[in-house]
């Protein structure tokens, strides 16, 4: 099945993509691969998901947050590519949790996106290396921020 | 325009190149890319900007300081290659500010290197992924932290 | 003398390489590289090494938790290549010391895994490019968490 079936059938829906925040892309080719910025949380409404994961926020909220992210990061793929079929497998995934110096479930909160990739991607090429840890601050208080790096197709 | 002659036009000048602070080359050439190690915001006499942004540096002194990264960064890629013409762009940044746990204007802060790559390489070249980020504590309590990754000419 | 050779002078035992503790790849190849997650400081008997530098460890305990960091990873590498050897060298780390807000010292304990890559690839081969950071959390409250980036040989 196709990475863009895979979406389909999930019937999930897409935030809209974000607009740069700043002075950046949100995603850039480069040869064979394509490097996604540090995304957040986006709604479909446009709004984010704020809070930090450990005292506004529990585990499983924060999971759902980086589920999110994972949408979103999706919601760009899709803006710049067409179909999530142009991208071969994840690469790397930096998963940055809005957490209080106390949260220790960082693996689990980033496997809301990861669980998405592999969804999409499937169990070998939606899944590539990471790192899940604890941020101090978020840009406008956000829960998560994940950036990535995929092989194109 | 090339690169150094839109930095030359800037009239800006470069602080001189850091000594790695430890075990690392602050670049490295990678097939036809560069990798910048994090660098911090030296200042002309080699000192570095300190203090936490949100608490001792609001968020204009934070973006001034990481503009000052960006210099440092250009500092070390002029001395690595003699020129910047040798960087055809900016493929990917990531920008750590030193941040309280309730600061949310990083993206504010690191366009202060942003924009800088961007007068040098241009709105397209200069301009590449990015994730903006709150870290709890830096080197030396260095104000801004920022990494990069350059598509060599 | 090659990696492998160099690492048995060194008369270290690796710590079991770890089982991902999320929805990701341990190491995965992409080319002429091998990207490897986020590692924790792994001990012989599969526990980690827990607390944050700065507060329940001090520095030289950072240290040598990075450097046991830096064990896993070969660990990691040696279970999924045979041999150090497949690694020309190391292209970039990046440190994430689990660390308290006014904690400066990152470079010094990032250091205990840098110094191992050199002791194993040498002084050229074994160095890349580094960031050194404080987060504010880290899984499991272990104290240092490293990614890194080789150049298959």
């Amino acid at each position: 099945m196709s990475a863009q079936h895979a979406f389909a059938a999930l019937d999930l829906a897409l935030p809209p993509a974000p607009k740069p925040a700043g002075v950046y892309k949100p995603c850039l080719v480069d040869g064979r691969h394509v490097y996604v910025s540090g995304h957040g949380p986006v709604l479909a409404d446009g709004s984010l998901i704020a809070g930090r994961v450990g005292h506004d926020l529990d585990k499983d909220a924060g999971k759902a947050a980086a589920r999110q992210v994972g949408l979103t990061i999706l919601a760009t793929l899709t803006t710049h590519f067409g179909s999530l079929d142009k991208i071969k497998r994840v690469v790397k995934v930096l998963g940055m949790v809005n957490a209080t110096d106390t949260f220790s479930d960082h693996p689990f909160v980033i496997n809301g996106c990861s669980e998405l990739f592999a969804a999409v991607w499937g169990p070998d090429h939606g899944i590539g290396v990471r790192s899940a840890v604890g941020m101090a601050s978020l840009p406008g208080n956000i829960a998560v921020e994940i950036e990535a790096l995929f092989e194109l197709a």
